[in-house]
């Protein structure tokens, strides 16, 4: 069965306001197996939201709609279903009297207004809401089914556990199967090239690649050649063969860091960071993770060259015979923050994050990121030339940063346990 | 004339992701005056785009499609709207040698996938892509424009700047006029009640108020009492009057870090930062500002509590009287600050962010902030207790701080100039 979202309101078409509900919409039709193949936003006029209703009816058999069930004169969604079911629309008794009760309930009369929140479609089904005056509606017709939601966040999430799942399951649909990959530092054609046996074997259908910046999400569903039995989880270990220890984790919440935080947490060793062009991202990213304090120690910002000298203890020669964006210089402030700050590992971070800075010979997106760790030996080293504006070439440095340092406590550490 | 706007992109149709892209097309139709009367969100598939686009035509004149413009081969839209339109679609070996260069200057072979972005729709006017490889296209045909966009955000973003918005311009089309203040730290209902007299003279309708974590826009536009000539900038005068010095900007795009450090940069004085529960948070949003490192010294980053002895000088005692997170330690750092790191400004933070760590005489949310300057006399210091989860501790917390240094620098150094 194929289905559509439709979010209602004049708000949703401004510059503030996204429609969030079609994504709580559609995880339930995800996980009961429907394809979503439509989302449409529209504003709350009757004669925009008819037609857009019957041309989505012309592409799937169920559709959704949230909002413009209130009070207020541009609240015309009942109506205009109605007119575009071809359907009359008429006030019930006892359900003024259930949102006069509402109102009572709370010391309050029942404005005038709230009566337009009794109308109901001609044969419809009334969707009680607890959670607010404005009752739903589902109406099966010819053409699908159609579900008439409030646009209220708390008072939808209700009316989907109480009125949409049920009836879901009552269809009998099976939930579509999927399995996640995460990666960072991987550019997209990159990866599609290492997963080209993949695509090969089980079809692009079953693959989805998500990118952001300096993260991809690799998403397989059961579909393709991954369909049939057993599908998913052979496609599932050929992924996981081809990306290798690209992959941080395989949880869709589980953020790099966190996943940092873990192998540092499980390995009994602390971090801390000197941070030049990223101005603290690596620090601030690191003590979003609930209970970071057993494991980063601190950081140093050194935006001031004479910084690195005074809190770092990097050897002033070293400023002036490679400047400040060169990898002596990322070195000595890696070794020297896990000196000062007394930490197990170093991380360091200087370059040019633009837009100011750049010259011939280092241009803006030009990074040196090191890492100096508890085994003996000199810091690891990696040159960068990232790409994009100030604000990009940030975030990527932090994800280089964190995921060398994953990658070096995967080495030193092993494994984590799997997900 | 009628726009509507469409997103491609099937992990769009999934329960992670909404088209945010759609907020900044949208920002710049209504700016232009134009009437967006559609947002549709479709897969990557051909036999949905091309259907969806006729459908769009048919109830508006610009259609602004993004996302699916990339090189892999669930990237469909151009031949989607080449078959919608009923015309071909051909490689442009001028495009291709671009993409080429800009992969060769990252010292890189372009990917043979990367050859369909050079593809173009017959007649199609070629949009550079100053940030990435693919080349945006604007149709013109019968029906009206099409225009299609990369869907990443900072390559769209500078497409709309050098490509929609000269177009929109040439068009002659009058924008709706609005009027913005941005203000930190104050609830909406405050801004409410501080903003009644305005709202009892121009009606709720020219007033909207939008909240964000620690930010609210309050939004002017001439509808309602503020319709007629000069009534938007009563309203506006009105509004100034009742808000004060709590706005920190009346430009859309200006952050408080941005105005932190035009005010710094005016003073010709720097700042430097002392954190422990935003872990570098205040640091990281001064940093983003192009050029800071003129008024930006450097951040130490204490999540140790040695830290804060060893490298901001807090005296141990102090620690050990009053705990780490007490007005007294928050001094100490904010001192420590401006003298190890030799700013003019030292802000500091201690607090309990969540989710442990908290006790009944210091709770979850409870956070000193500190700030010592170049006047005379003891640091100026605020105690917090903020509401909701780590995250909205620790941004909250930034705006705190940040706007603290405003107000200070405001005292010290007079008004900015006018916006």
């Amino acid at each position: 069965m194929r289905a559509a979202i439709l979010a209602v309101g004049s708000e949703l078409l401004g510059p503030e306001r996204l429609d969030t509900n079609s994504l709580l919409l559609a995880r339930q039709l995800e996980s009961h197996g429907l394809t979503l193949c439509r989302k449409a936003v529209v504003g709350d006029e009757v004669e925009e939201i008819g037609p857009l209703l019957v041309e989505l009816f012309a592409t799937a058999e169920l559709v959704l709609v949230t909002g413009g069930l209130g009070p207020t004169a541009d609240d015309l969604t009942r109506q205009a279903a109605a007119s575009a079911l071809g359907r009359g629309l008429s006030e019930r008794a006892e359900i003024v009297a259930e949102i006069e009760a509402k109102f009572a309930s709370f010391g309050m009369r029942m404005p005038a207004v709230n009566r337009r929140q009794a109308e109901v479609i001609d044969d419809a089904v009334v969707l009680a809401n607890h959670r607010g005056t404005a009752p739903g509606l589902r109406v099966d017709h010819e053409r699908g089914t159609l579900f008439l939601f409030p646009g209220v966040p708390h008072e939808l999430a209700a009316m989907v556990d109480s009125a949409l799942v049920p009836w879901l399951e009552s269809r009998g649909s099976r939930p579509l199967e999927t399995r996640l990959f995460k990666v960072a530092c991987l550019p997209e054609s990159t990866a599609e090239e290492t997963l080209a046996p993949a695509y090969a074997e089980f079809g692009a259908e079953a693959i989805a690649l998500l990118a952001s910046a300096g993260e991809l999400r690799v998403r397989l569903t059961a579909r393709g050649g991954a369909a049939g039995p057993g599908g998913l989880d052979r496609l599932e270990r050929r992924v996981a063969e081809l990306m290798g220890d690209a992959v941080f984790t395989r949880r869709s919440e589980e953020t790099l860091e966190a996943v940092v935080g873990g192998l540092l947490g499980a390995a009994g060793r602390t971090v801390a960071t000197a941070e030049s062009c990223t101005g603290g991202l690596v620090a601030e990213r690191l003590t979003r993770v609930a209970g970071s304090s057993a494991w980063f120690v601190g950081a140093v910002v050194t935006y001031a060259d004479r910084l690195k000298v005074e809190l770092l203890g990097v050897d002033e020669r070293l400023l002036e015979r490679h400047g400040a964006v060169s990898r002596e210089v990322a070195e000595a402030m890696a070794s020297g923050a896990r000196r000062r700050l007394a930490s197990d590992y170093g991380v360091a971070i200087t370059g040019i994050a633009g837009p100011g800075g750049g010259s011939e010979e280092k241009p803006v997106g030009t990074v040196h990121v090191a890492l100096a760790g508890p085994a003996d030996g000199s810091p690891t080293h990696r040159r960068l030339r990232l790409p994009g504006d100030r604000e990009r070439v940030r975030r990527l440095t932090g994800q280089w940063a964190l995921d060398l340092l994953r990658r070096q406590l995967l080495d030193e550490v092993g494994d984590p346990p799997p997900a």
